[in-house]
C-alpha cells in the first residue's frame, strides 16, 4: 500500500505529456438545444471516444508508464474493476507488454468483461465485488504488483489529464464556471478536483453519485469514509464502489458539494444524452446531469458549466433496462 | 415535376461550396478491432453527426439555398418523409425563414416526428406513406411548393456531397476501392454514385437495401422499377419508400451492385457499430454493414472500404427492438 501523501497538482501536467503519444484526445461538444432548454451554458467532454471507450485507460496508462520511466515495470499486474478500469488495465499491459490479471465480480458488465479478454488479459470472475477486492490484496500480499481502480496517486494523477485536456481545449477566453463528474471510487473526482486547483483556482468543483450507491456523499457529508457491505444496486454500474478510500477522500472532502441522483433519473439523462450528442452514454456518465440540473436551480445567473462524461460502454442488459420507457416525450427543464 | 435529366457531377462541387456554411463537417472514423476481425480496412463517414442527426439535411437546404440564390425561395412549401427528410426540410426552412408543412404516415418514427416539430414545421399525420404521397401531390396542384425526398435533382446533389466530401477528407493517397450506401429512394445513392464517378471513377459503388423492403433491388435486376402498394414492414425505417423514382433509377441502373440484408443482421450490426464506434447509428444506417460483408467474401485482396452511415436517430421504440436479443457475444467475421 502506497504511502498516503498530498498530490502536487502539477504532476497532471507531467502525466498529459508522458500520456500524449498513446491515447485520443477526446472532444468538447455542445447541444444548442439543451442549452435553449436549461438556460445555461454547457460543454461535454467527451470520453466515450477515449480508448476503451472510457476515460480509465488514463490512470491505468500513467502508472505502467512511471512504473517504466523509473526502471520498475513489473512482468505482472493484478486488479480488480467493476468494468472499465479491468479493460484499461487490460490495454495498458498489452501496450507495455506485461502480463495482467483481473478479478471482476459477476454481476459486472458482460461487455466490459469480454472486452478485457479481449485486450488479452486473465479474467477471473467472483462472487462479489469483497471478494474481488480481497484476492487483490491476498496477490498483492505474495508479491504481485496490484492497481488499485482508484486508491493510487498515479490513478488520480492520469485520470485528472482528462478534465487538463478539456480546459485546455476549452474553446473561450473565460474559462467554465463549475466542473461536474460522477464519483465512483473518487480517483476520477480527486484528479478532476486537482486538474481544476492547477489550471483555474476559482472554479467551483461538484460531484455526483447514484443516490442508491451513495456512500462517498455520505461520506462528505458526515466527514467520515462510509462503507457498504455489499455492492450497491444502480444501474450506473460504473459507480458501484463499496467505498471511497482515506487517498481519495483527502480531495473530495474539498469539493464544493456532492449530489445524489435516484435511478429513474439516472435512465431519463442516459435516454436524452444518447438524443442529444448521437453518441453511446453510460449510465455512469449520465447520471451527473441529474447533479448539475439540482445546481443550476439554485443558480441566479447564466453558467457555464464543463460536464465530465466519463465513458460510453453499455451492455445490451443495460440497453434493454434503460429503453424500457420512453423519457424522450418529456424534454429537459429546470 | 421537374424535367427528367442527367445531372452534370459538377453540380456537387457547387452544392458543397455553397452548404459549407451551414453545415457540420462530419468526420471519417476507423474501428482498428473490426478491420482485425474482418482483414479489410473499412472507414465511416459519420452523417449522425450532421445537423438533424442524418445526411438529409444536405439535400433540403441546397433546394432551397439553390431558389434562393435564383431569387425564387417561395414562402412556403411542403413534402412527406418518413423521418429524416422531415426534420431536414423543418430546419432548412426554419434557417431560410419560410414555413414548411410536412406530411408524416403514423407509422413513422415519433422521435423524428416530434424533432420535426421542434424546428418549427407543420407536421400532418396520415394513415399511410401512400396517402402523405398522394396530399403533396395534391398541395402541389394547389400550387404549393413541394420538395420530394428524393426525386429531385437538388435534392439528390446536395446529398452526394457527403460522399465528396468524404473523398476529400480521406487520408491516404489512394482513395477506397469502394464506396458503400444505403438505398432508400435513391437520393443519396444516386448523390454518391455521381459524386464518386467526379472524384474518383475508378471506385466501384453498392448500394444496400432491407430484404424485407428491396424495392430498389428488385428494380436494379428487373431493369425496370418495382413498387410495393404498402410500406414494407423493416427496422430500418428510413428506407421504407415504396419504390425508387426514374430520376434516381437512372442512376441506380449503373451501380456495381445491390445486396439485400435480412432484419437480424440489421440488428446485429445496429448493435455492432454502436458498439465500436460509440454513436448512435440508425438501422438503416448500420444496414449497410451486411452489404459489405456479403461483398467483401467475395473478395480475394484486402480491399480499402468507405462505409456511408445515413444517420443517428433512433426511437425508443427501436432501441427497445434492437436490443431484444443480445449479438454482441457473437463477434463479426466473413
Amino acid at each position: 500500500m502506497e504511502k498516503l501523501s498530498y498530490i502536487d497538482p502539477k504532476e497532471i501536467e507531467l502525466a498529459e505529456a508522458r500520456l500524449a503519444p498513446f491515447l485520443n484526445e477526446t472532444p468538447l461538444w455542445r447541444s444548442d438545444l439543451l442549452d435553449s432548454w436549461l438556460g445555461h451554458k454547457l460543454t461535454f467532454k467527451i470520453e466515450s471516444f477515449q480508448k476503451i471507450g472510457a476515460f480509465k485507460y488514463r490512470g491505468a496508462l500513467n502508472v505502467l508508464l512511471k512504473l517504466k520511466e523509473q526502471g520498475n515495470l513489473p512482468d505482472e499486474i493484478v486488479t480488480f474493476s467493476s468494468g472499465n478500469h479491468a479493460q484499461a488495465v487490460a490495454l495498458a499491459a498489452r501496450t507495455l507488454g506485461i502480463k495482467a490479471t483481473i478479478y471482476i465480480a459477476k454481476y459486472a458488465s458482460p461487455i466490459k468483461k469480454q472486452a478485457t479478454i479481449s485486450y488479452g488479459a486473465e479474467v477471473i470472475e467472483t462472487e462479489s465485488r469483497n471478494e474481488a477486492e480481497q484476492l487483490v490484496l491476498k496477490a498483492e500480499a505474495e508479491g504481485k504488483f496490484a492497481i488499485h481502480p482508484f486508491d493510487n496517486d498515479d490513478i488520480i494523477i492520469g485520470q485528472g489529464t482528462s478534465c487538463l485536456e478539456a480546459l485546455r481545449e476549452w474553446p473561450e477566453e473565460s474559462g467554465p464556471d463549475a466542473v461536474f463528474a460522477t464519483c465512483g471510487g473518487g480517483g476520477w473526482m480527486a484528479g478532476t478536483y486537482l486538474a481544476a486547483k492547477l489550471a483555474q483556482p476559482s472554479m467551483k468543483v461538484y460531484a455526483v453519485e447514484p443516490l442508491n450507491a451513495n456512500d462517498a456523499a455520505r461520506s462528505y457529508r458526515d466527514g467520515k469514509i462510509f462503507r457498504f457491505d455489499e455492492s450497491p444496486e444502480t444501474i450506473a454500474d460504473g459507480a458501484r464502489a463499496l467505498s471511497v478510500s482515506e487517498r481519495t477522500f483527502q480531495y473530495l472532502k474539498q469539493l464544493d458539494g456532492f449530489y445524489e441522483v435516484a435511478e429513474e433519473d439516472i435512465i431519463y439523462w442516459t435516454q436524452w444524452l444518447t438524443h442529444l450528442l448521437k453518441i453511446t452514454v453510460e449510465p455512469t456518465s449520465a447520471l451527473v446531469m441529474g447533479g448539475i440540473c439540482q445546481w443550476l436551480k439554485t443558480q441566479k445567473t447564466p453558467q457555464n458549466v464543463l460536464v465530465m462524461l466519463s465513458g460510453g460502454n453499455v451492455s445490451p442488459q443495460s440497453y434493454r433496462k434503460i429503453w424500457q420507457e420512453n423519457y424522450l416525450e418529456t424534454p429537459p427543464s429546470l
